[in-house]
């Protein structure tokens, strides 16, 4: 009876494998983990979509209740835990499997399309990636600078940095590109290490695995004033650029 | 008259999404890539499951003779272009999109599961991942150490190497996890930097993306040993691990 954890792809419900679907069908209860990310369609578009009622699977579901709940159902039920994108990319779903083998329980990785991968849809060469970090939005008296760290040691070596931006969807709340691009900033103008510019050349990048993405290239400051439209969204900026991903970034800038 | 990217996942024929199978189903000519990667099912199989027949492309094909080909028909025609894993993952396929661009053809992506993204299934974080690397072949007079510096860059920054290892489908040869990790050791016996030692700790892994992957974790010495069965093949060098990883980890030890 085993644990399912089912990646769902990043844009609808048709990105789903047909392994995925199947195995979905066939299973007894499923969730759908609703916080690290989410899809474009609605939950109820998705369990039409399935023929199965989805349960919503809160940070605190997984992380604190998982063994009331997801882990002692699948003690004796096929359980599909569906995650938006890969299901093993994020540590709080590595963290659940860990939990799910301890207790005995079989688990099945079925992987799918993530954000770590579909970037290269911007011509950025993936083996050429650092270190990937991520945006928090910012509260008050906390502004981690991680990100900007990062990029800063990305940079020395000459690789692109990944920025995942921050959501609270039961708020509705999405960081967007401009606002990520603001937090950068903002670190800039306390740490004056020249790591991240109003000049500094970055790619933004919105709805990633939808058939129309919205990716923009250019400075800093010119980003800072596009609207790259409903979430979710990342940022990159790019390292050492080899000539063959100039040219691919042609097709994005907002000034050619 | 798009040029349809699609990628076909990782494993066999039901890694397809239902996005990308629809597409394919209308799509006049189906081109399947098939030197940067294999699936572990049958061509033939493969056209059964579409109802499509395939056409084979090479990289002499792709990168040579694209125009007379694929980009010509895409002008007048709706043209798949299948790829194991992910379509945006290698170089060769971005210059196919470029090229494709140029010539005024529009171009759609349908992401999928790629080998970047399912090493997460060692339980190590994507994050934390440096510059990848891959292993080619050995020739007489050409042994790069590109991958043994890319470690050592990596090692540095406290982060995993992902090494992605050469295949030549033609000739049915796919690099093993024990050739590789031979190819390593002989660089370090000639550059004696302690990079890639007989006792470093590395995780080898075969067949991501299936459902019963065999992912074996210990030192490099121990893995020699090991048989990891059917391609492909990838090795991951861990740079530090953070205590999860560790845990996640001792799934996989050969010796517990």
């Amino acid at each position: 009876m085993p644990l399912h954890f089912i990646g769902i792809g990043l844009y609808d419900e048709k990105d789903v494998s047909l392994r995925a679907l199947e195995t979905i069908k066939k299973c007894n209860i499923v969730y759908l983990e609703n916080y690290t990310s989410i899809l474009s369609c609605s939950v109820k578009k998705l369990e039409e979509f399935y023929g199965k009622k989805i349960i919503l699977a809160s940070r605190e579901l997984v992380e604190k209740k998982a063994e009331e709940t997801i882990l002692k159902y699948a003690l004796e039920k096929d359980v599909a835990f569906l995650v938006v994108g890969d299901p093993m990319s994020a540590t709080t779903h590595i963290d659940l499997r860990l939990r799910a083998e301890k207790a005995g329980i079989e688990c099945v990785v079925i992987h799918n399309a993530s954000v770590f991968s579909a970037v290269g849809v911007t011509g950025l060469q993936l083996y050429k990636f650092g270190r990937t970090t991520s945006i928090p939005f910012q509260e008050e008296n906390w502004h981690p600078e991680t990100p900007y760290n990062a990029i800063k040691e990305n940079m020395k070596n000459g690789l692109h940095t990944l920025l995942l931006l921050d959501l609270r969807p039961y708020e509705k709340r999405f960081m967007s590109i401009n606002q990520a691009i603001e937090y950068l900033l903002s670190i800039e103008k306390r740490r004056e290490e020249k790591v991240f510019s109003k000049g500094l050349f970055c790619v933004g990048c919105a709805r990633l695995g939808s058939l129309k993405p919205c990716i923009k290239a250019g400075n800093a400051e010119e980003l800072l004033k596009e609207d790259f439209g409903k979430p979710m969204h990342c940022l990159i900026v790019p390292g050492k650029l080899h000539f063959a991903e100039e040219e691919a970034l042609e097709l994005f800038k907002v000034h050619k």
